[in-house]
């Protein structure tokens, strides 16, 4: 008699963004002639970069001729993406990592959900919360998780570590023992980031209790202050601690493309084990490489034409979350995140509720967005907004949030 | 203190096509005059199909303008895949198949891996011998293997079904309780197909003890003979037990451009749950879609213009495999698989091992095949040639081993 994984029956549902979606529809079904504006998913809305397209096609064309023809690639990634990929994010920083310590994907959310395959079932995961629900996910679904607490909104058998303005969005190395920690700078939901001496302390600690740190590394290209690590290896020791995921979704506008990585230092060595080996040794057995025509596209955001488009995506987000942050400072909110991050984090006004802000912003200003509760219990008093969408829309939004308040 | 999956340092390394290779590199570099033909790996040579190619350039082409951008697409495939598939290769054969039946992903092995994800670790797991690897190894990782013998060249706790030519290439129910059994039609690596009669007779088995059917259908396209089902849910009784493997690499040449679809009916039910919403519930949870560039391509195939041309592929490469198995028979070898399927599966001489025979084939005729002992133990005395070469050197390689084996 077969049986099956009974930690997926103790998943609660997965309501935030189908309730979201439940509550627009039904506002909008009222009221026909409102022109809602999406703030909510982090989905981006830019085309992609020209030489991106253009990389695209010769791949393509090279699909269409026997000569030119390229059947299984490599499970871990061409050559020529892993390469240009640890010259140009890693080496040209000064981080010295390897070609073969890339593993190209089809995504980072496949990756972070999938590195738990390499772990024990055994292991105290620790989170930040709020948080992105994957990591808490994947690892109820192994069974690291414990059992749902349906009134505490919590995993019994993993450690939140709440990271708010009260500890100005740094969470503290938990009391208890904990095994694997997920960190995630420039950070979902809250737009904050990590500074090197924080994550120093991470580090040390990780390395001295044998802890793995899976770092999250996906906005990354929204850094724009000095001395924010873009990725964890520029701080000593993280090689022997450390993962790091990294993704073309928000970087190069891949989400509906697929493209992403995961970093694994081959010094990174747990019960006698490299973990390099180990996530090769998955990667071949359970997944036959990213699309070729795919990879040639992510290889292109490398080029020098690549860079120079992709960067003037980044400022067009990074314009919309600057609008946004300072249109609701001035409308007197508490407003945090979008220097370094597409994400803007919003306290809501005199303690009301995530949902009732949600609401009220959907209402009567016809925006969406997403109420903190939704990733975790720290999130409550806050709601997320994002910087993905059409520039004009997002003035306009804020102009509507603005005059609301001002009411 | 971080601890690892146990179950890999179990695994034995994965020498068989490395060790082809290396054999291969070897007598390369000492006869570097050797033109070397290669029937080892089940790797696709042929162009995509001019509809594909142009579907997947207008693709492209969408995610050049904000207008036409696509950004995350459901976790399951976009509809006009999923329905295209449901209707083509379903229900058009009379197979009630529902489009949210239908999972699209990046290829069939990612599926074949990842469907473990929602089993119990406690399974007990029944394989063909011999088996695509990729059954057996990704149920080691998952802790259903037991532990590697290395003298009998098998895991302890996996049954393995003798499947030769003596029972027709049809294995016999285990006489031990199992749990999930793995089942591919047409075979990898035995190019034999199982009939109507003798999947019903497994469907049956697994209905009345609550088994799982894990039914690999990757070259289903292979198929000419009248009366061999397509679709395990040809079988009356199968949507309560089987889940099915589809994939586009062998039917459409995608093994670089990578997409398949994994069929989880609604009916099959195990412990009270819905295998379909579990399945969905991993998806929704550990991938986030195939390339939407992809999808397009594949959707193609569907088309008048792409059926008809997928259809000429198909034909080179079968009439490769008649060339195979003809050239092979008259030089007096007993030739299995090739009629349904790319495969050739071919009796050493004389009781030689399969390792031997390659050893003579490499170095006598300059021909790479794959030694039937790397598939598992009853593969010894076997050896596998591919259909998915260039027609011209196929029938070079065909002579020389007539010639070779005339002397």
């Amino acid at each position: 008699m077969a049986r099956i994984n009974e930690n997926y029956q103790k998943l609660p549902g997965s309501y935030l963004f189908s309730e979201i979606a439940r509550r627009t529809a039904v506002y909008q079904e009222a009221h026909p002639e409102a022109q809602l504006i999406k703030m909510g998913i982090g989905d981006v809305t830019r085309p992609l970069a020209p030489a991106v397209i253009e990389a695209m096609h010769e791949a393509v064309n090279d699909l269409a001729s026997a000569e030119t023809f390229h059947g299984y690639g490599p499970e871990q990634g061409y050559d020529f993406l892993r390469s240009a990929i640890a010259e140009a994010d890693f080496r040209a920083r000064g981080i010295e990592i390897d070609d073969d310590e890339i593993f190209v994907s089809d995504g980072a959310k496949s990756d972070c959900g999938n590195i738990g395959d390499i772990l024990d079932v055994n292991n105290r995961v620790a989170v930040c919360d709020p948080v992105y629900p994957v990591y808490v996910d994947t690892n109820a679904m192994a069974g690291r998780a414990g059992d749902w607490d349906a009134e505490a909104e919590a995993w019994t058998n993993i450690v939140y570590m709440p990271t708010t303005a009260e500890n100005g969005f740094c969470p503290a190395i938990p009391d208890t023992p904990v095994d694997v920690i997920y960190l995630c700078s420039p950070n979902n939901p809250t737009g904050t980031v990590l500074t090197a001496e924080q994550l120093k302390v991470w580090v040390d600690y990780a390395n001295e209790h044998d802890v793995i740190i899976m770092f999250d590394a996906a906005y990354e290209r929204f850094i724009t202050e000095e001395g924010v690590p873009h990725s964890i290896y520029e701080v000593p020791g993280a090689k022997t601690c450390a993962i790091e995921f990294r993704s073309f979704s928000k970087t190069a506008g891949f989400t509906g493309a697929r493209c992403g990585y995961t970093v694994v230092p081959k010094a990174l060595v747990r019960e006698g084990q490299s973990l390099n080996a180990m996530w090769n040794r998955r990667q071949c057995t359970k997944f036959n490489g990213a699309s070729y025509v795919i990879q040639k596209g992510a290889a292109a955001v490398y080029s020098e034409q690549g860079a120079r488009e992709v960067e003037e995506t980044l400022a067009y987000y990074r314009e919309n979350a600057r609008v946004i942050k300072e249109g609701l400072s001035e409308a007197g909110l508490e407003v945090y995140g979008a220097v370094n991050s597409p994400y803007v984090w919003c306290r809501t006004p005199g303690g009301m509720g995530s949902w009732d802000f949600f609401n009220e912003l959907l209402e009567k200003a016809n925006v969406i967005t997403t109420p903190g509760a939704g990733f975790g219990p720290s999130g409550e008093g806050y709601i997320r907004l994002t910087a993905f969408g059409d520039a004009e829309a997002t003035r306009t939004a804020v102009e509507r949030i603005k005059n609301l308040l001002a009411k």
